[in-house]
């Protein structure tokens, strides 16, 4: 009963305020997956498992394959079309079991401090790192000091992610330099080590991993670098502004171990009109191994699922291939990504349109885009059928690093775009695990997915299609 | 450097999205409020002390009165033109120490159960009160039972928050009943105690209290009246579909103690072109008493202070009026709002707006109004200069229950519309704590209310005014 009095106040908000008319059953559709995402949801059960029976997964673990293991068996109980695995061949990385810094002034006094070996570091030796420390803010700082200031230390790179950035997102990408290219540029001024302030605004005890690149540095010139956090980078830092000589003591036990086997797992609803145009729903299954990858990205994972499993609920057989693919080794190398294009290319596949949810399992606001302006236009005419969902923004942004790979003239990507003001409190950190996800803002994620795909399968992007 | 790379950005996202040129000096003075909130906001570190140095804090209570000195104490700090306290009189109710519940089945074997007394709850009788139980679902299913069904048993109201509704205050909105005048209604078929399923989404342990009204029933027909944590409404609504006999043990001593003596808080920057017009934000300053009230509404509280000080801090006069009340008693009468309403129309004062934050500390998304087509339209063409901050939500709706009493045909209500898709897990229980409201979301809020309120001094409602 009150489904249809919600029906009827959705059709009169469409035709307020949209120029377009939209067919009324769009609308019930749409409808149709909200209603079973927020009440017979299957996501955060999934997510559950993959967080709490599973937990983190970075790429070449037990957990990693457990993780391909699980969500194919679930994605087969679904009765899609068609369930398979994609052999990768993907990095091995393992922290160590030794994970330790402490800061030792003059005169002796020593203050522990809360590291993590960033994702590919090498090892200190084995009896542990000790060095003078000298503070830089950001990459670009290195230049302004002469080689023998830096040569022998530990470089600190203590640059913070800028409170003012309204979208989290940007504070980080601007951030992300010192983590990724800190330790082969410290090494060229012969540092010894690189800790890095962790990639949050959050002032707390946790260290914030994600990945180091040490490019084409020959392997005995690359140096150990790890995550420091935010409150030990403050302390330092004070520290540092009172006495020069500080040093710091650092042992990280953590190993490269060349390339292993895994997968990418994919499913698909085969499209009844169009089977060989592809909409594809991408997230990375792999996480960082810190925390449970809750919302990095078993969130993405579930939600990509879910949208499959919202069409067969909601009895709406798509015109086009919807087709799930969850990639192996998201985190640290997208080879899950790269195998994928490669394929799909060496196929002739055409993919149409590809989505990714890798901003947590926040509320949903809306898409960011990679269109044309005629593309994009077609999807603004959509805009109104989500209103009623307080989804609002679509706008241009890049999509997802998974789909950057499948990128070419024709193919629209979009990310989901959610509330991430949160999303660095737990990103690549030991903070985020599955209670950190709120149930119905992971659902909504899931039905506002599924929502433009439908509208995206239903019209396409061609001239002729238009609404 | 960075602010005008910014400030461009936001300049020409604002000419490509208006039909009407917006004023440089708008977006510059909007960025200011933004920039000033999250570099050097306050807002955090007083919702910090009304929480964890205060706590809880019900209106009658010593902590109600330690959070008006506190706040008085702050905005005298800021050097405003005005502070000042008004007297309000307002209803004192206290939990007591025993609150105790367990269910029985036939057979003897007994759980106990979480329950919280509702605000304003008569106690039971000092050895407890057991009797049978009857789940009923709503007040509307009363009447489905015949009396000799409810008389001398305790009504167990289990309607849940319906979670298909996209809004989680809708949700609420239609449960509120049963917690309201459930007690009222259950009497008169001769009920002896009534147990409510807590408001929330979530399944937890933990029970959310609210007011209960016994209308003007008189006082030895008054029943107690608790609620229930949802996972234990669950159980025992399990357990009754097994077994009809089971029968519930209720100890409660909370007390009603008449009336006391406490206050609303007042402070103001004068108008420099039009003081007699007022601009007001307002927040309730009491709350309940299981958390420490930092989402309902210390959150609301220090947006309202934090709005001055925005003005102050980033150099702007006002041509009108800007007033913040912090009201005493939103929780359980409206005895604040009532005596402002009454004594402004008393003086004669012309307020033109009023804003309230009264939906947690959560990311804004914009506004729900309360205004002709034509108040609403001119506030329609300030949007493109909030989208830089990711606040597209201006639609009709309630504003806040504080703000109620200065309904007229000329007042502009607003209330901060924020996403609350976590919000009601929660409102009023035990869980509303200082360590559930993120930093940026809370400053966030604050600056998104200055800038409104800048609008509104700047241009007004009246027809000669238009951008």
């Amino acid at each position: 009963m009150r489904f249809f009095t919600l029906t009827l106040l959705l059709l009169v908000g469409v035709s307020m305020h949209s120029q377009v008319t939209q067919p009324v059953e769009d609308s019930l559709n749409i409808r149709k997956f909200y209603d079973v995402s927020l009440l017979h949801g299957k996501s955060y059960e999934w997510l559950d498992h993959l967080s709490n029976k599973i937990g983190g997964r970075l790429s070449g673990s037990v957990n990693a394959e457990r993780a391909v293991r699980y969500t194919r068996e679930q994605l087969e109980q679904l009765e899609l079309d068609k369930v398979w695995l994609q052999p990768v061949r993907v990095p091995k990385w393992t922290r160590g079991i030794q994970e330790y810094a402490y800061i030792q002034v003059e005169g002796g006094n020593t203050t522990v401090v809360n590291i993590a070996a960033l994702g590919g570091s090498e090892p200190t030796p084995r009896t542990g790192l000790r060095a003078q420390v000298i503070e830089v803010q950001g990459v670009e700082d290195l230049q302004n000091y002469p080689r023998e200031m830096i040569e022998g230390k530990i470089v600190f790179y203590n640059k913070a992610m800028e409170p003012d950035l309204i979208d989290p997102f940007d504070a980080y990408d601007r951030s992300l330099n010192q983590r990724y290219h800190g330790a082969v540029q410290a090494a060229k001024y012969g540092a010894v080590g690189v800790i890095v302030r962790s990639a949050t605004h959050r002032i707390h005890d946790q260290p914030h991993t994600g990945t180091v690149d040490y490019g084409d540095l020959p392997q005995d010139e690359r140096i150990p670098a790890a995550a420091i956090s935010t409150r030990d980078a403050n302390y330092l830092s004070g520290l540092l502004s009172l006495n020069r000589g500080t040093s710091l003591y650092m042992k990280m036990n953590s190993q490269n171990h060349g390339e292993v086997d895994s997968h990418n797992v994919i499913a698909e609803i085969q499209g009844s009109e169009f089977p060989d145009e592809v909409i594809l729903i991408g997230a990375h299954l792999d996480s960082w191994d810190l925390g449970d990858g809750a919302h990095d990205n078993g969130a993405g994972v579930v939600q990509a699922m879910e949208v499959l499993r919202l069409f067969l609920k909601a009895g709406i057989q798509p015109k086009r291939t919807i087709r799930v693919v969850l990639f192996m080794n998201g985190e640290n190398g997208l080879r899950g990504a790269e195998k994928y294009a490669r394929e799909a290319q060496g196929r002739n596949e055409q993919h149409i349109f590809a989505l990714e949810s890798d901003a947590g399992g926040f509320s949903p606001r809306g898409f960011s885009l990679e269109a044309t302006d005629q593309q994009l236009e077609r999807i603004l005419q959509w805009k109104p059928l989500f209103e009623p969902y307080l989804i609002h923004y679509f706008g241009r942004g890049g999509s997802g690093a998974d789909l950057e790979p499948l990128k070419d003239s024709k193919i629209v990507l979009a990310g989901l775009k959610t509330d991430s003001q949160r999303y660095f409190d737990y990103h690549h950190a030991a903070t985020d695990t599955f209670d950190q996800v709120n149930q119905r803002e992971l659902e909504l994620g899931a039905a506002t997915m599924a929502s433009l795909v439908y509208l995206v399968d239903r019209y396409g992007f061609s001239e002729e299609n238009k609404i």
